[in-house]
């Protein structure tokens, strides 16, 4: 039988500001990723996260970003690995807290923006990272792009990693994702979309943007839900995984 | 046999700002208040300054603050009990994942500047600071004005607590300290201070400012270190705690 | 004949972050007061709202708040009178580059949420915020709730002050508003809101909560247009202030 | 008869943490770039280095930096021209409110740290942010790297520039400084510096790490008061300028 899991990108409210459709997304996802004050959230919205995810019976991850709030963490800024280290125990610490008071554990970790892409390519980025994780708890399981550096940097410092692949993305035949600026880079059709997800997980490829089949492990999917298309196209990608008796659950 | 702990507030460095002498206070004293990034510190100041007290074997405590980086958190904002819970849970949290990625383990919590003050003499504040040690690990020690709301908020909720009394700060007869605005708020001769603290340890007593004795509870001495006349006074201070036969050692 | 200008906040998204309906509510008022990055606002979001004021043909003004994002500039901070001065020269400085930069020319000064409410009743504060505004162009008009003494020290730096009411809120015998934790401190007829503001204008008068009516000086009325229902009351007082006569235009 | 500029970084300081010597070195240097509050700097700080360089007669100017305080500005951050435009327009008028409030006029605009090397290489990022300090203010002074992009950007939109070297870096053939990873990048003799700041103002040449000497425009000079060693190397070469009949005077 098959199974991946479904995470998003949860808790990015800040103050007075809100953002993304939590309640909503919650019902679909099998892990979150909550924002730990740096590229976005805030205690007060980690603290309403943490619960509404613990109410919905979703697994929790720390999503730590870079110190770029004005930027959502989404500009590359050149860390030292030392640096990446430090602000990743930082947040993942400062999210634990918020789990253990409310009586639940943590699952996962998985980086923001441009801090995941750098992982993604950067072995030392990647590998400060994951022994930051792990150094943290042993027991998390870091998220990364499937075939990254930093699933790689995982495994070498021994945590259990969950390779991730987009729903609504297309990729280059290196593996790597097609780059946003290209007229290809998006795939806005649900249906299309769900395809490329099954075909993920039961056979383990994709189709690159040259024709190509190229090899990928999907153990989880990055889904997003801000604005009413997106929530949409969720939704029917659950549905069809559903139909296709791939079972939709946590890493754990 | 008398004993008491002296702590003192370290890791207040920022980026490329330095402040304190934490090398030489952790000569001294015995339980170190680290900043937690709001008011002072940042992720990677704090990795070195818990990496720092564990190899000075001095125990290890959060000092979270209110979030006024310019202000170094003295100034009072009228933040609600729930906003407390929560920036003392994510700063707390915080700390402990260095402290356990280091491979120690957190001794204590004591909030820094106006959230000190104000958890001091409001007692909702207080309960809310204390829920918050408490729902993290309740196994932490809550550091607050000998008297406060703070400590009667800790014992309330099930905390063990550390009443703190000032070496270099003198007392009204109601058994808070004088504003600094006061002339006589201040105590700069090394050797008076030290007789207040003796007395306030071996009797339990302190003479305000008015001439009255008035009873106090001597758990823990603050410590101060930044420039080198407060660096000599604490100096002066834990030889004469030592001269009188005074065990100076950490709450466990 | 009467006048009367209407203004509102504006420029207060940040980032990522979405907030206010500014193309809708700029269709309605006379003065943008525009968020200048302390509690609210980004330097891409200031040059877009003066840029779309200027479009709309609105006059512009600055908006300083606090240093308290994650507050939005809510939460009363004990800052001093020095410190409020410098964080408004900063602030309007700040905004008065964009306006240049586009060609423009600021017209007033508004602080905004604590700093308004605490330069309401605090004289010190108050004078510190005019002269601060008289320093940076002292041609600029100076808005202040109605009777405060922030109205007071415009008038005595010898600044051109434009007296503040608001439609939304009822008014203590005392001529303070209302506070929001009463319950009838909101007014959410839009008919009364705007009967409200038409004799405000036209009679110099208000009935307080206690039935007695107290004069007040209304050059500018307080308009919000978050959210549809205030979008709508807001179109509606416009509305009726036509349909009475009442020109509405900037304070220039 | 020769003249050149020395100019210095100043206002570092933020809220209660200190950095350099400012009133030490404003007895030599004649160009003061002030930190504008977003690597370094707040606007207490800020009203107190405009009135303290007034003081001492120095010309004023704005040193805009990268939103990055943890890392004083110093980490390269992937902004958009736009952004670079933006946060140029805010500094830039943040600061020139001070100047005008203290009764002073600006002289100069130069970016800050990671900020300032961005723009040396980076045509797009230079005409950006020359075409900011245009828009502010036409009559400013745009400092820059000599033989950078941001001096040909600055000329480009109809600034006057000032073109910037280093007294204390070597030069590679290319005209660009060697790289601080190299052991051979910094001088730290204060005889040497002083050789090569008055070969390049006299001669407009500097021998390069390779030997092989190379052309550049010197109309201001780069000094650094930061420390003792510095703080004295300073004051050699502008003890040595003088002796070699080099006018050391500001830009205008």
């Amino acid at each position: 039988m098959y199974a991946v899991d479904l995470n998003s990108d949860l808790g990015e409210s800040f103050g007075a500001y809100r953002m993304g459709n939590d309640e909503a997304i919650l019902e679909i996802v099998t892990s979150a990723n909550i924002a730990c004050g740096f590229h976005a959230g805030d205690p007060t919205t980690m603290r309403r996260t943490v619960r509404l995810a613990m109410e919905k019976n979703t697994a929790i991850g720390a999503h730590p970003g870079l110190p770029d709030l004005v930027g959502f963490g989404r500009r590359h800024m050149a860390i030292t690995p030392q640096e990446a280290y430090d602000l990743v125990v930082y947040q993942v610490g400062a999210l634990m807290a918020f789990v253990k008071a409310e009586g639940g554990q943590m699952q996962h970790v998985k980086p923001h923006g441009a801090l995941y892409n750098m992982a993604a390519s950067d072995a030392g980025l990647a590998e400060a990272i994951a022994q930051a994780v792990y150094d943290v708890d042993s027991t998390l399981i870091l998220f990364g792009l499937s075939g990254s550096e930093l699933i790689k940097a995982g495994k070498k410092v021994g945590l259990q990693t969950a390779s991730e692949v987009f729903a609504d993305r297309t990729y280059q035949e290196d593996g790597t994702l097609t780059p946003r600026r290209s007229s290809k880079a998006l795939i806005h059709d649900a249906e299309q979309a769900a395809q490329q997800v099954i075909r993920m997980v039961k056979e383990g490829k994709v189709r690159a943007v040259t024709g190509k089949d190229i090899p990928l492990q999907a153990d989880t999917i990055c889904i997003h839900g801000d604005g009413p298309k997106a929530l949409e196209m969720a939704q029917q990608i659950y549905q069809r995984l559903k139909e296709e008796g791939i079972s939709v659950q946590s890493m754990r």
